[in-house]
């Protein structure tokens, strides 16, 4: 039974264990800084497919191919899988796992859809409804920009706040009763809604769902900064990164140099062209299966807290006038052995 | 603990009780059949707002008020909030929530988005994470026509297999330990792809992921039609609800007078101008809050099915040749008092 410590976070008691995960990114991402770590990297942007978007499908399909061939034998079949993704009605992680034959549970959360996932399946095994669960997503850059900015052929010039969509995804396998890294918290995030309205600065409207989220997670298990090894964001980028940074400091709490963004560690801002960093569903969950959790194996952390960050808008409710809203889940994972 | 049944369905232990529950509808929806049964029936169709979209935020408003307001003392801040649309980026819930402070989970489960959202509600409850927990989603016709199909003012010619998206919402509170109607099983719906690339008749995409979800429901469990008073279908329409029928009685399974769908139920198919029957997020949403669940009450019925059903497709997918993969989840509603 998971016992609830406050507003927004339950501590796992028993033993939900991170068994497998893996990660696919595009040739940018496999240029990045953490190039390295990835499972698979895809130098052709069509993963030779038609279409950007049965890329992205076939991006994702490679994360969880990848996941599931290093589950432990056993656990080949999780029980069930939670994903989502940024195209309209989810479809690039549908269509991934149409011919999968395993319960599915679609989740909309935006880029922080891969703290939900896992937020989720945590709680789902921890209820005793499922054995293991595996949470997944990704994103593609050419396929989100057609859909929520301009055809890439327009050649539109990008905003200096704009943030690059990452192609990656990546898809990890939770299990009951194991060793190594598990989940021990989950702070599920309220929608906050910071009225930012420029789409190309989705770092502003998404860093108070952060503060938020982080504030909360911190009263309600009584822990700071200090009791992690390392914090990240999902994808806030260099501009959210700095804005999160100032409001926890006028909050009265000193992140350090414990807290790192997925969306300024996964590019080179100074060189990849990507003006204020990485987003995308792929974002956060590129750099959990492919610079996180392989960190945390090696003992480089023993303690991380994870928070996925989404902006819940759509090119619809910006035409509409809308702000854009921001959500941020946390998910802390932590290895005693 | 929930205990878990088989493949694809876990028995909740703990008593989960569905302690409030609301309806808004549109105009359409007020004239049929069910109409009298619903809290709220809005005759302007843009619900005062000067969008579709906004209108529908504001249907999903009036559920998520309307359920807050009959529930209990002590339950009207539940401990987080479920829910999804069909909106691009399931914007119409994000808008409608974003106000009210609590912490939120997005889901996709295309119009078998209740189901899915009583489905977590239930079993994160019963993980003792959460003590209560809000399932809720909403459709409005004008709204889903421009995204998916046509613009209304084009007066595009409908065919007899299409189904009429209802303007609709509904919400439900669940809560540990309470009385009365309460969650007892949630089956997890696969992915069924079908081969149907029809959009225009999601009947046919659907009924599939529905005989597979039902038949194990009835596996896992040991249970059948007559272990039910009703057995609910979300949105199959005229059309889905007869396959559904056939290929459940070439299964050697008799549905009988027991079998119903909401999107048969909702219209009076003979006089509306429906074609095959309603559809969308709202059609079970409002159907559950509106009819199933007052009627249990009643005490019509003790021991009921709902079985919500969704078409994994969006406009993309059809132009770029995919079929139309269908998703099922189950929840099995009873009250013993």
């Amino acid at each position: 039974m998971a016992r609830r410590l406050g507003g927004q976070t339950a501590e796992l008691t028993a033993k939900i264990g991170l068994v497998a995960y893996a990660s696919a990114v595009g040739k940018k991402e496999g240029e990045g800084p953490l190039g390295r770590g990835f499972d698979r990297v895809f130098e052709d942007s069509y993963l030779g497919q038609d279409s950007w978007e049965k890329a992205e499908v076939a991006l994702i399909q490679s994360a969880f191919d990848g996941c599931l061939n290093k589950a432990p034998v056993g656990l080949k079949r999780p029980d069930a899988v939670l994903g989502g993704d940024l195209l309209n009605q989810c479809v690039s992680s549908t269509l991934a796992l149409k011919d999968s034959g395993l319960p599915y549970y679609g989740l909309y959360g935006a880029c922080s859809t891969m703290a939900e996932g896992l937020a989720l399946a945590a709680l789902l095994i921890d209820s005793g409804s499922l054995r293991s669960a595996c949470a997944l997503t990704g994103s593609h850059f050419c396929a989100s920009e057609r859909q929520y900015r301009f055809p890439l052929e327009y050649g539109g010039q990008r905003t200096p706040t704009a943030q690059w969509t990452v192609t990656g995804a990546g898809a990890v396998m939770l299990a009951a009763g194991r060793t190594g890294a598990r989940v021990t918290h989950v702070t599920t995030g309220r929608i906050v809604d910071a009225g930012i309205t420029d789409a190309a600065n989705m770092g502003a409207a998404m860093a108070p769902a952060a503060f938020d989220t982080l504030t909360a997670h911190f009263q309600d298990t009584g822990r700071d900064f200090d009791d992690y090894d390392a914090v990240f964001t999902g994808d806030l980028g260099a501009i959210g990164h700095d804005i999160l940074q100032d409001l926890l400091q006028k909050d009265g709490r000193s992140p350090g140099l414990k807290y790192y963004d997925c969306g300024v560690l996964i590019y080179d801002l100074k060189t990849q062209d990507v003006h204020a960093g990485g987003s995308g569903c792929g974002c956060s969950a590129a750099v959990l299966t492919g610079h996180i959790l392989p960190a945390m194996e090696r003992g480089v952390w023993r303690r991380v807290l994870f928070a996925g960050t989404g902006a819940l808008m759509s090119p619809l409710t910006c035409q509409q006038g809308f702000a854009i809203p921001g959500v941020c889940h946390a998910v802390a994972i932590e290895r005693e052995d």
